[in-house]
């Protein structure tokens, strides 16, 4: 797939992905490593809970959203650099069995001031389940480069 | 440890965590499984780009400070749950064998209007290196517990 830069984007364009089933081992074994908490454990550990049953860890949606980002169709020349985000939530738990795929949308995309080779997109990345439910919603700055002039 | 209810936090109040060594084997099956970008794999990879020499993903740096929140002395009653983030940055990039701390000082806290047994706590959580660094910035809101009347 081609790489794509500064030039190539365009406010509201929308970048699409590929799909990522929601493994109930791994849910578990994430949040046992990184986010060990009963809800996202087990089904058991959720029960009584605002979960009702186990949810993903958002870092691991997070970091599933990631893997469908590197994988998918924005594809910035360099990679993809996130200098920050201004908004990230996770409007809906994630559940065992979820089939995830992100759309990339370009808000806002401009060149550096003070370097001539590179710029930066603002783009809003929706994560949504297999019903097409938002699971993730994440609004982040991006770095990325400029054709050199004359290219 | 003793947990918290929305009664025992007040704006101002710094809240400590453990420490976390970044083992470099864990950087790269990290990435591997969900950044794999050059510049998050390996030294090699690194080579050349903005990052110089191999950085964790923004992802495993957010996931390890969920770690060190989960084990630290914010300890809300009921456990950690984010509603979402209004700010995420990662200032300096996490670099092998860095010794990870976080520190959560609280920016706000207030009760829910339609809960009684309910409310939410804005929290920043600095995650820095062994030299003091911030790696990582993020501003987001945990749902708490009151304690209840009378008690």
């Amino acid at each position: 797939m081609t790489e794509r830069f500064l030039e190539d984007y365009e406010v509201g364009q929308v970048y699409g992905s590929g799909d990522h089933r929601v493994e109930p081992g791994r849910m578990t074994s994430f949040a046992e490593e990184f986010d060990p908490q009963p809800f996202h454990v087990s089904d058991t550990g959720a029960a009584g809970t605002i979960f009702g049953s186990m949810a993903a860890s958002g870092w691991h949606t997070a970091a599933m959203t990631m893997k469908l980002l590197v994988g998918g169709e924005l594809k910035p020349a360099g990679g993809i650099v996130g200098l920050g985000f201004e908004e990230l939530r996770w409007p809906k738990p994630v559940r065992s069995g979820d089939v995830l795929r992100v759309e990339s949308e370009i808000l806002d995309a401009r060149a550096s001031r003070s370097q001539l080779d590179q710029g930066v997109i603002k783009v809003r990345v929706t994560t949504r389940n297999q019903s097409g439910e938002a699971v993730q919603i994440a609004v982040g700055t991006l770095l990325v480069r400029r054709r050199s002039a004359g290219r």
